[in-house]
């Protein structure tokens, strides 16, 4: 290879670190609006990171980029190398992918559709939405079939690729068609089990306590503040960049539980962001590896640790230190553990909630191939929730298929990361008690920097640099076994 | 004129449109790196940031410019398009204007200077200081002189051009000539008065409780909330945009008197960028017109206004609600308009301020014409500081000429703005009590309102739409008169 073909990946690196930079600065807008933006300074904000979308647009479409890529693909790489550079090219190939007229046509649907669902979900007008919804759902079926024929997979695959690269519908399948023949009668048994248990009164404790709290459990959990903060939003998240992560939450001052396992779960998200390869900072190899992967780090510290005793023993004297909350580490784990079929998916439990996407899976695969229309969406609902959960939702709308925004802004091929996400965590939860013994165990010794130790040398510092499949054979042993899972939800809840 | 030809001036407009977005989301970066970012985030903010710069220069340098604009000169436009095109001309000639290695050879040498003078001025150390500065003075000498050329007009005249245009040495000096002839005298005879009157001290208070103070106040000078916020930051200023205006305050617990009219200095610079014509956000002739007519609104809201009897008055039931203070608004203007010559600018009374400027712009001319040597910078300082007000900084260079950040990151041009700031004040104040009547009467009556709202017609709204001289003859009925500052002096101090 000459040096003038070797320069041909190093042209790409150089695009892709201005690309970055770029997005760093999107990453900067959309957490300051979330969280300190007064309202008045919207119109301006949203003209600006349109503008910005723009160009980050044209950078990831710029005409030289598919010769360039090309005769990347000719030079001498090493293994990291041509990692990267299969990332560029997706990243490449998701951009160009959808011609503009389009891009453009379905972002004002899915604007029109979401400032509309925001009065039309609080008063269950469905009949306002539906329309909003057939019109946005074609031109998401549109998207797909163009993404489809590009990658040469079937239209959901097409979307699911967005969020889960190599993810395909007959996985998905076959894992979810396992999890419905044994998890309706698990949550069955398990709430037979804990109806005879007591339920506790949670004590109220103030934003500021409650935030302090949150800082000291982040603390616990190595979350790095010289690289992040916390701080307040509507709706919880973690953003920012890898070296500054912007985590948010929110306090419910009645009931401080579900806000610090929100805190719990988005410093999971923060801790595979601020452990992500360094040396490929700035790179598309550099970020992290797909959605489900994401999900299932901050569903390994939610779930795998943060609602094991271990861990509850662990904070619960800073409860009591900060919250002055008397609950022992016992009740806490009565509290984080109990079992209720309910019909809003963010409020599910760790064992209804893969009901919630078993459900949404089905429902996008139908809408996505044209056997469900918009209009039979509800009563295709009710009938599942009733089958899965044994929920009416009949005329309830709002609790029913409007509850989410994902559909409302056209986001569809989104929901099964996050069953795959938990399955994941329980994998590598299994994988690592085999390699380093059990988590309860380590955590109890004062040894949680283990646990972290073992997903950032197999899961946070591989970035994007295998492929799914071979992260989670190297890590693990294995590809994606749902039975994992079932293990876990069985061991922890009958 | 075609509609083709029509299309150059709106060809223009939108690009400076996508500027200004651009402008917007480095104001944000900015504010955030100062008020909010961890430290650990600076690298990858710094490498954001300078991506940026570079974008937002290639925008202001594109080819198709100098075509466009010229193009656009011939078209039939509103004096207000023409107005707007005549700033447009001005950016684009301030962008060209330096060769694209200088700009970078002068950046790095900036950035080695300060980082080099954050450690050496604490420690007193000129001998490390001074190679820097002369290696950086060398590259200002050459923009000056590349801006001196392009601009037909003298190198000193070609660095305040930058911050104030049109403004001229000449102009300045002949000024400045009339200010040393009384100045000295006044401060004088000031201390004089003042050395009879007693002393008060100044209660402790909390940071939290100045910070409710801060918010109070604002509110009583109009800054509108739901277009801005007020964070804590190590230097205070007033950034964000127009739209959505991020001040910035520090709180000192053992005196609030500073950080509270710190506050109310920046909410000056606030209320203009608040009040800028909201049909040109966006475009240059939107933005404020110069350096020194923003001073001017500061140092308007703060020595106009702020440490009038009438405002002191309207503030002091809030002082002693929220800080517990029982100082009398008397007590309040006796230490508000205390004069003490001293070594620091930034710690500089009304009456003294000048007389920094005053020695800093005879530094600064000579060291770009080359009359003064940096190595002879010292010797000049402390001679000038003795003369006009009577202090010997021999040897003690951090409190003398290495005290501001100004010069150790290249910035020479902008001193004398705030001085004329402090004139072009003095001369609204004037106007608008020969048009609307006193400001501390409208004060005492409950119309503070009158007050901003005479600000927003004769200034905040007018933009750049009218160049300086024309905006002051419009507002004031001459340019800019310095009588006016000295009067004001002598009411407010003799
Ligand atoms: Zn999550
Ligand atoms: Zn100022």
């Amino acid at each position: 290879m000459s040096a003038d073909s070797n320069s041909n990946y190093q042209t790409l690196v150089k695009h892709f670190q201005s690309i970055s930079h770029f997005e760093h600065l999107s990453a900067l807008g959309d957490w300051d609006q979330a969280t300190m933006m007064p309202n008045g300074g919207g119109e301006a904000r949203g003209a600006a990171m349109a503008e910005l979308a723009k160009h980050i647009h044209s950078l990831k479409t710029a005409p030289m980029l598919a010769g360039t890529i090309a005769q990347a693909q000719e030079q001498v790489l090493t293994a990291e190398q041509q990692a990267n550079l299969r990332e560029i090219n997706y990243q490449f190939l998701q951009a160009n992918a959808v011609p503009g007229d389009l891009v453009e046509a379905k972002t004002k649907a899915a604007y029109h559709c979401e400032q509309a669902w925001r009065e039309q979900r609080k008063n269950n007008d469905w009949q306002g939405f539906k329309p909003n919804l057939e019109q946005l759902m074609d031109l998401v079926k549109e998207e797909a079939a163009i993404r489809a024929e590009i990658l040469n997979v079937s239209p959901y695959d097409a979307l699911l690729d967005k969020f889960e690269p190599g993810m395909t519908t007959a996985s998905i399948d076959s894992i979810f068609t396992q999890v419905k023949s044994w998890l309706p009668e698990l949550i069955q048994q398990v709430q037979h089990k804990q109806a005879s248990e007591p339920k506790y009164t949670i004590p109220p404790a103030s934003a500021e306590s409650q935030a302090l709290l949150g800082r000291e459990v982040m603390q616990i959990l190595g979350f790095d503040f010289n690289h992040g903060r916390l701080d307040i939003s509507n709706h919880p998240f973690c953003g920012g960049v890898a070296s500054d992560v912007r985590l948010t939450t929110r306090y419910d001052e009645a009931d401080f539980t579900s806000g610090l396992m929100g805190i719990v779960h988005e410093t999971g998200h923060a801790k595979y962001e601020q452990g992500l390869p360094i040396a490929w900072r700035g790179q598309p190899a550099g970020l992290a590896r797909s959605m489900a992967l994401h999900e299932s780090q901050s569903l390994f510290c939610e779930m795998q640790v943060g609602r094991g005793s271990g861990f509850l023993k662990l904070i619960q004297p800073h409860l009591k230190g900060l919250l002055g909350c008397d609950l022992s580490h016992e009740k806490l784990n009565n509290i984080y553990t109990r079992v209720t079929p309910g019909h809003i998916r963010v409020d599910a439990d760790e064992v209804t909630y893969p009901c919630h996407i078993l459900l949404r899976f089905e429902a996008e695969k139908a809408l996505v191939s044209g056997e469900l229309a918009v209009a039979d969406l509800p009563d295709f609902w009710s009938s599942q929730m009733q089958s899965l959960l044994g929920i009416n939702t009949d005329g309830d709308y709002k609790n029913g298929c409007m509850q989410d925004i994902h559909w409302a802004v056209g986001e569809l091929g989104y929901f099964p990361s996050y069953t795959l996400g938990a399955m994941y965590a329980a994998q590598f939860k299994q994988a690592m008690e085999s390699q380093i013994g059990s988590v309860e165990t380590l955590i109890n010794n004062g040894r949680l920097g283990d646990v972290m130790h073992w997903l950032q040398t197999h899961v946070w510092s591989q970035g994007s640099l295998l492929e799914i499949d071979e992260l989670m054979r190297q890590a693990t042993g294995e590809t994606l076994n749902p039975a994992h899972f079932k293990r876990h939800l069985e061991n922890r809840y009958l």
